[in-house]
């Protein structure tokens, strides 16, 4: 899988923001390809910030459980009831 | 299929939004290329958020059942009634 | 028909958002080149959106039957009437 | 007629927007190149929606009949009367 | 006459866009290079729309007859009198 | 004379709408390079629209005779009187 | 693990900037690529501002603690109360 | 003096607008390089336009006689008075 | 550690501001790279104000004691109390 | 003095407009690089406008007397007195 | 250290602006690079005005003394006292 | 000092406007590179303006005497009094 990485800047891609707001709230990084597979689950407990990328392995996100989310069209609320 | 892949940056690519509003929600990604096949699909129960790029092999996404989608071009919503 | 990607980054090109307002709405997309003929014919149900590119094969999209559509020149309904 | 396309992306190419107001609208897309020849009719029935992008083959678009037109420039209505 | 045509992409080019206001409008594509000549001329009728580029081969249009124009600068209306 | 035209996309030139305001307006191209010599004129009756891109022959257009400009910088007339 | 650097600029990444609301906040920077990993953890007292960008290494970073974030989509707060 | 003029496009660089309004306006380019010398004086009689382009061949253009001027920096007038 | 530094100019990176409210504030440099160590700290006395580019070696910079900061993203003070 | 000027095009370079308010107006240009020698003198008489482009013999411009100038960073008068 | 400078262009690089207000005031540049040290100091006696760039060589440079200061982020005053 | 200059174009750097608003204004061009030399001053008469580039050779500018100043961050005054 060797890859010519003359272009590639990994340090400038878009990246989404999510706040826990409660404990357990999931952040599940999905494989880029042919086969859409889990690649990482990240536990985030209430309050927890991430700021994460796409990047060349991951090219789909889902957050499980109550966060709000900060993204390049707007933000949205993740979990059963609009805080 | 050896492709050269020297420009391309698969992390900057733009992404969709998509919060579902029930159980069950599927977002289906649909193959680039000649075919337009279902390559795969995703579940989402109420609540889920899923942030998700166009890919080298995603062309179209489909989404089936209460949910509310961010877009480049707006926000809409799908699933039988408007909320 | 060998072609050489090197500078195409096919996962940031532009798309459309259609919203079926009924059952039935038929997604039309047809061949990019000399001839315009009919690739694939997506079928939406009442509610169900999808979420399309542009692609090297397809350089026009029909939409039949009544759905919203979002585009980069604006909004648009198709159907016979107005909702 | 052996093209060199290494740095087209023809999915970003800018597209029109028609939405027939009667049956038997034509979308004509006429030839690039020396010679401006009909390429190709495409016929739509009312409600009908067409997302039309400029490709290698066609530099000019043509609408016969009842139709609403978004383009870069605006948006403009086809068609006998202004309805 | 062999061009490499590498890092030409046809299908962005700006466009005009006519609609014609009576029977019998020209639009008259000039040849682009030393000489400028008549290229082409396309008769349109009350209500026909035109969408047109400028190609490798027109540098020039004109409009004969009434119609409404939208261009990069603005709209303009040609024609002996200002509707 | 050869040139090696690989970056240049002559379509996508800027262009300024000429239209006029009495018949036989003239539309004079003069040469670009090192003589400015007259390269083509163009002859406009009252209403005729003509858009005109500046070419690799042409850097220079000038009007005579009263009509409506629109360019990059603005709207301005041509002609003994503002109309 | 060698890499043709020709078009990367670091310096010209984006960044965030994270101020401690409280002692013993963790600016937790994790592992760009296959696995996710973390790489390294600084911790901040209250007060303490720091002004980091992705790299890289770094293609996602969480913050535990109270604290203000500001990022390219907004401002967000972290920990378990908003201030 | 052979130059490699790849990627330049001549049709797109910047222009200016001068409307003359008295007989006898001139309008003297002037030569790039090393020496500063009038390179072509063009005549413009009352009402007037010309649009003219910086070229490779010209770096700086004089206007005298009344005349109205469109520039990327605005718009001024010369001559003795302001109109 | 050779680098083809063609297409970097580290003239234009970003840039962050920092005034220092008080003596003894410190603006500390750290590590670009797999390991983020400190790479240099700077002083400041109150007054004194810094602007500091991120740099091929630095990817992170902590303020510590009482200061305004400018940045891209908006301006922030650091220090236990907000003046 | 070889230069490969390849991607220069000095047909786009910006430029800054001068309008004589007075007889005897001076526009000096002076030399680029590492000597600053004065390189040419333009006289201007009231009212005369020039529109000058920096070149790669020039980089800096000079205006003595009464003048109104103006530039990509607004508008300022040469000479004694503001008028 | 040979570096090849293709496409780096020194003169287009940011810069900040510094207007001493009273005399003494110390603009000191910092070096880029593995170790910080100290450039070069530049006195400037009360009134005085420097535009400086960032450079290959210089990565920060710091204020001592009343100044005030503009940036790309907005304008900051150094020194004791805010005047 | 043998440096590939393909892709510089001098004439398109940034500048800065200098209006002298007493006489004996001085204008110093300091030298880029590893040492900060005086390479150039300028001298000003009340009401001269010098409209002067960034260069390869100079990365500062310093402003001695009464003088208003235009940059891309803003208008300042030289010189000990605020006119």
């Amino acid at each position: 899988m060797p890859v010519d990485e003359r272009t590639k800047d990994p340090s400038t891609g878009d990246y989404i923001v999510i706040r826990a707001l409660e404990n357990g709230v999931n952040l599940i990084g999905m494989t880029r390809g042919r086969d859409t597979r889990l690649l990482h689950t990240e536990k985030l407990d209430a309050g927890e910030v991430i700021v994460a990328q796409f990047t060349d392995n991951t090219s789909a996100m889902k957050i499980r459980g109550r966060a709000e989310i900060l993204t390049r069209h707007g933000r949205i609320l993740s979990g059963p009831d609009k805080a």
